[in-house]
C-alpha cells in the first residue's frame, strides 16, 4: 500500500511553513489534511490538536468542494499521544486535567462544526480518538488492512468525540458497547458492518480505487453539497454540543482520578518496555 | 413481474372518478393507493401530490387496519417529474418555489401523521423523493429489481422527506451521507443492509409473497396495530416536523438559486436528449 | 447446552433466602441474576417483576464491577405470564390496569437507571419484554438456539421496555416495525444483523465462550466502566424515562379494552388447550 500512498497523497511544497505534523494540499477542488508523524504512527501530540483545528478552519474558507482527511505511512493514527500525559509536571494535574480538556473540547468542536463534506481515508490502524471521531465525518473509506481500537476502559479512560453518542446511534447500543467499554478491536469490515466505515478496499488498489471517487466527488456543485451537508448536520448539532461537553467533563475527572492515572502510567510503561 | 401485478395489485371500478393519477382500492382490511402513470414512470406532478395527500387522508379515515402505496407498471416512482421545475413562468421563480415548498411540506406531513401502519410494496426502481419517504414507512417491501437513487446534489438540490434525519438515523452517517451526497444508487439488498427495505423478494414470486404477508396483516388487532404504530411516531413526531421544514426551507432557496437551476435544466435537457 | 449451563450458571447458597423466583450470586466482580423458573419458562409474574428491581438494586450498590441477566433452564424468559392478566377480579379492571402500569413503569426504569454495565446471557427462547428489554442492556450475548418474539399484536398490546424507541433506533423503522408491529420471530442471527445481539455462540460452547469474555470485562478499572456507562445512557436519559411513561399509559388504556381483553383470552385458552 505505501508506494500508492507515496504516489496519490498529496504533496505540497509550502504546507511545510504552515504545519509543522501535518500536510496540507488544496488541488483539483479538493483539501487534504494529512497526519504527517509517521515515525511515531500519527500520534496526536498537543500542538497538533491545535494545528488540525487551524487547518480545519483554513479549509472551510477555501474554495474546495470536499475535504479530506488521511495519515502518512502504515497507519492512520494512533490517536492521542500517551507523552501529552506523562510530560505532566507534578501538583500541576488539576489544572493540566482542564486545559486539556478544553483543547479537546474545540478540537472536537472543529470537526462538529465543519461546514463541508468531510472524508476520511484511512489508510491503516486507528486507535482512540482517531476512531470516535470518524463518527462526525461524512463519508469513511477504510483500506482492508484497517483496525478500529478504542481501548478507553483498559486506559482507564472514557469515550469522547461525540462517540457515546454517534456509536450507539449507528449500530446500536449492544455493539456500541463491546466497543466503547470492552474495548473490542473491528476490523475493517466488522466497521463498515456496524455503519462507521462507508467502504473498505483491497489495500494494494485503495488509494487509485478512493482517489478515483474523490475526484467525482469533488465535480459536484459545491453550495449544493455544503448546504445538503449542513441540513444533516443540523439536525443534531445542539446535541452534539451537549454530548461533547459531558464527554470532556468526564475526562477532566478522569484524568485526576488515581485509577486514570494508574492505568495510564501502567499502559505507558508496558508500551515502553516492549520496544 | 407484471402478470402477478396485474393478478394480485388491487383494482378499483370507481377510484377513477375520484383520482386522476392513482388508483384507490380498500378490500379485506386493506387500501391500497397505487401511483399510476407508468408512462411517465409514475413522476409525482404538481397536481399528484395533492391527490395522494388526499388519499392518505381517506386511508387514515377509513376501516382498513393497513395501508398499501405501490406503483403500476416497471417503476415504483421516479420521483419528482422535473417538468414541475421547467413549467415555471419567468419571473415568477421566488413565488413558485415558496408555493412548491408549501406543497411539499403538507405532502411530507401527511406522511409524518399517517396514524395506521403505512407499507411500501416497492414494485421496481425508486429514485429522489420517492426513496426519502421511505424512511417515513412502517414496512419496506421490494422486489431484488428495485433501486434506490437520490441524486440530489447532482441536480444542486437537498434532502427531503425527512432524509436528512431518517437516514443517518438508519443507517448511520458515514452511509447516509455516500446516499444522499454522493449520489449513490441502492441495489435492493444494499438498500436492505442498510435498514431502508424491510425485506427484498425474487421480482417472479414479489407480488405472490408480499400480499401474502400483506393478508396476514390485515387480520391482525386494528387499534392495536394503529396505537402501536402511533406510539412508536410520537417518539420524533415534533422532531421530524422540524427537520421537514428545515428541509423545504432550503430547497426553497435552492430553488432560487443559479447554481440549482443551472443543473436542473442540464439534467432535463440531458434527459430529453436521451429520448 | 443444560450441561454447560449448570457448570457455569453461578449458584448462591444464600439467595434462596432473599429472593423466591432468582438465583442472586456476586463472585469475582460479577453479579449475576438467573430468572429461576424454568418450569415455567421463567415467565415474569407480578411478584418476580418486584424481586428483579430488588436485585437490579442489590447489585447497583454491591462491588462488582458488571452485572449479568440469564435465565435457569431451557429458556430465557417467556416475558410476560399471562397469569397476571387472568387473575384480574372483575370489576377491577381500572385498577388494576393502573397498578399494573405503575409496575411496570417502575422495573423499565430500573433498567434505565442501572449504573453499571449490564449485559444479558440469552440462553434461550425470549418472548416479549424480556426481548424489548434487550435495547436497555449494554451487551446482550446469545446462543445460536435463542428466538426473539414480541408477538403485542396478536395479543393486542403495544411495546414496551422503551423498545418504540430503542428498536427503531438500532435496526431503523422498516425493520423495528416487523418485529414490534407485525410479530415477526427473530432468528438469534437475525437479531445480531438487526444490533440487539452482540454476538451469537454455538450452543455446545455458549456458556464456556461466554463467561471467558465476561470474567476478563470484570478485569476491567470498575469506575472508569460505570462512567463510561452513565456517559452513554446520560444522552438519552430523559429521553428514555418519557418514552417509558408512554408506553405505560398506552398499555393502561389497552389493558381495559375489549380488544385486547379479548386477545389475551383467547391467547390463554389455545396455550392451556395445546397443554
Amino acid at each position: 500500500g505505501d508506494e500508492e500512498s507515496i504516489q496519490a497523497a498529496p504533496t505540497s511544497a509550502g504546507s511545510s511553513a504552515i504545519f509543522k505534523t501535518l500536510l496540507f494540499n488544496t488541488e483539483d477542488n479538493i483539501t487534504t489534511i494529512c497526519l504527517n508523524r509517521p515515525e511515531k504512527k500519527n500520534a496526536i501530540t498537543v500542538p497538533m490538536y491545535s494545528e488540525i483545528v487551524k487547518a480545519l478552519e483554513m479549509a472551510s474558507k477555501d474554495d474546495s468542494v470536499i475535504t479530506v482527511i488521511t495519515g502518512s505511512g502504515e497507519y492512520y493514527s494512533s490517536g492521542n499521544d500517551l507523552n501529552n500525559f506523562t510530560s505532566v509536571p507534578e501538583g500541576d494535574i488539576e489544572k493540566k486535567a482542564k486545559d486539556a480538556a478544553e483543547l479537546l473540547k474545540g478540537f472536537v468542536k472543529a470537526f462538529i462544526d465543519f461546514p463541508k463534506p468531510l472524508i476520511a481515508v484511512v489508510n491503516g490502524p486507528a486507535i482512540g480518538i482517531s476512531v470516535t471521531l470518524l463518527g462526525l465525518f461524512d463519508v469513511v473509506y477504510a483500506t482492508e488492512r484497517a483496525t478500529f481500537h478504542t481501548p478507553f476502559s483498559q486506559l482507564g479512560q472514557s469515550p469522547e468525540g461525540c462517540s457515546s453518542y454517534t456509536f450507539p446511534k449507528m449500530m446500536g447500543a449492544a455493539k456500541a458497547s463491546e466497543v466503547l467499554l470492552f474495548n473490542k478491536k473491528l476490523t475493517a469490515t466488522e466497521a463498515c458492518e456496524r455503519g462507521l466505515v462507508t467502504e473498505v478496499f483491497p489495500d494494494a488498489t485503495f488509494q487509485i480505487e478512493v482517489w478515483k471517487w474523490l475526484k467525482a466527488y469533488s465535480k459536484l456543485p459545491r453550495n449544493s453539497l455544503a448546504l445538503s451537508k449542513q441540513l444533516m448536520r443540523a439536525v443534531e448539532k445542539e446535541h452534539l454540543y451537549a454530548v461533547n461537553a459531558q464527554e470532556v467533563q468526564r475526562l477532566a475527572e478522569c484524568w485526576q482520578s488515581d485509577e486514570c492515572l494508574n492505568a495510564i502510567v501502567n499502559s505507558f510503561f508496558q508500551a515502553k518496555a516492549k520496544l
